[in-house]
């Protein structure tokens, strides 16, 4: 175990740089922040490479920690150095980015949830715990769209991503191969014209398309799903967050 | 028409003012930020004292100012002082509290969100934008809730502080009226032992109580309601985001 007591030091200035999407993609890892999701990567198949601790955090939680993961010891302004948190707990690890995308073509049931040019990390974050909950089996990032690894995102996600499936692509490509495969592609839109969420049977294999927070899903997608659904709004509202709408909609079109 | 150049006017402290909580019991009143909320005040009946904006926003909605409300223009650094936001657009308004409570024994229908300690402004503010879009006659914030009039709190409503009504009180005294006027009053709990949510029949008349982000409602209170309810929840996820829940209970509960 090595002692890191500097801010200066080299493996902390690599870590900090997994804050940054071009850092993660140079190293395929990123960082993940507090006892909760270390836990919940260890116990779901995460690749952890190092394991960052401040002594506390260590005497805590040392008989869970897995054997052959390398552990550093750090002090609090390292702690927070790596941290977007003002008070993080003080645990830290890296762990692998999901490896390569399984192709569309090979992807043969489930649900899925495709995100057309979502920007917000909490709401990314939101909407993959909540697709999780609502046992979908993966989560698709379209063009445009914010990295699901930033700090923010797995922030919100809880650990989610350990259980379901993260993958990034073409919706274009994405929506045309899971229709070959026969899934129901739905999009989603504020317009009344489509069809009303409600009125579908629930099922247990389609994709769910969710648009951008202000301008919805893109024209050239609501083109290619095979129908577009909307929440019908009582009163005055005239949205929903995209987050809550995907959480009704994704609880109202899987089969339980 | 005034043109305030200075941070320093006692107008801009006192509008500063209106940021913390106890700023606008003093005045009884609050600030939105942006047009859209202006817009939304004026055609739902907001009670405006007054419109602060930069001149290039006077410009864009002279038109659709009301008339005896005095207009102050401001500067882009004062627009920023009042703003919670980097790049406010640069138009306010300074607009009545909601007038005293109605006391709940004198509520006879619609659906009411009850907030248990709601910690997080973002999340009570969607809240609030959801029961509007779910049909909901107002949101009742219990002990411990964040206060809905905080600026985080009233830019993820949207304006939906116009379109529902907004009460404060002690839930166990709301929960008891409601009660003996005849409301089904549902909690909610992460507790499988609970109710399936999805078994309910939906309804116009009832209250749905949400509890804390971490702890869940007070178990004062899960024992005064009619039934708790629970989101049966697929996969490893332990939770859902209280929004988010909030957000599928409304709509599952609310007869469309």
């Amino acid at each position: 175990m090595e002692n890191i007591t500097s801010i200066q030091n080299n493996r902390v200035k690599a870590w900090t740089k997994l804050q940054t999407k071009k850092g993660r993609q140079v190293s395929q890892t990123y960082l993940i922040d507090g006892w909760h999701l270390v836990q919940e990567a260890i116990n779901h198949g995460g690749k952890l490479h190092a394991i960052m601790a401040t002594q506390a955090q260590y005497d805590l939680h040392q008989a869970e920690l897995p054997l052959g993961v390398p552990v550093f010891f750090i002090y609090d302004d390292i702690a927070k150095k790596l941290s977007d948190l003002v008070t993080p707990q003080g645990i830290f690890a890296e762990v692998s980015l999901p490896t390569a995308n399984r192709a569309p073509q090979y992807i043969h049931d489930g649900a899925w949830l495709f995100l057309d040019a979502i920007q917000d990390p909490g709401n990314v974050g939101t909407m993959v715990r909540t697709a999780d909950a609502a046992g979908f089996t993966g989560v698709v990032f379209g063009a445009g769209s914010v990295d699901p690894f930033a700090p923010k995102a797995i922030r919100a996600m809880q650990g989610s991503q350990f259980h379901v499936q993260i993958a990034s692509g073409d919706l274009k490509e994405w929506i045309t191969e899971f229709k070959r495969n026969e899934f129901v592609v739905y999009g989603t839109q504020l317009d009344p014209e489509a069809v009303d969420l409600f009125t579908i049977q629930p099922q247990t294999q389609f994709a769910l398309v969710m648009g951008n927070e202000g301008q919805g899903m893109s024209t050239e997608l609501a083109q290619m799903t095979s129908q577009n659904l909307y929440i019908p709004l009582a009163g005055h509202a005239e949205s929903l967050n995209v987050g809550v709408a995907a959480g009704i909609a994704m609880f109202a079109l899987r089969q339980r």
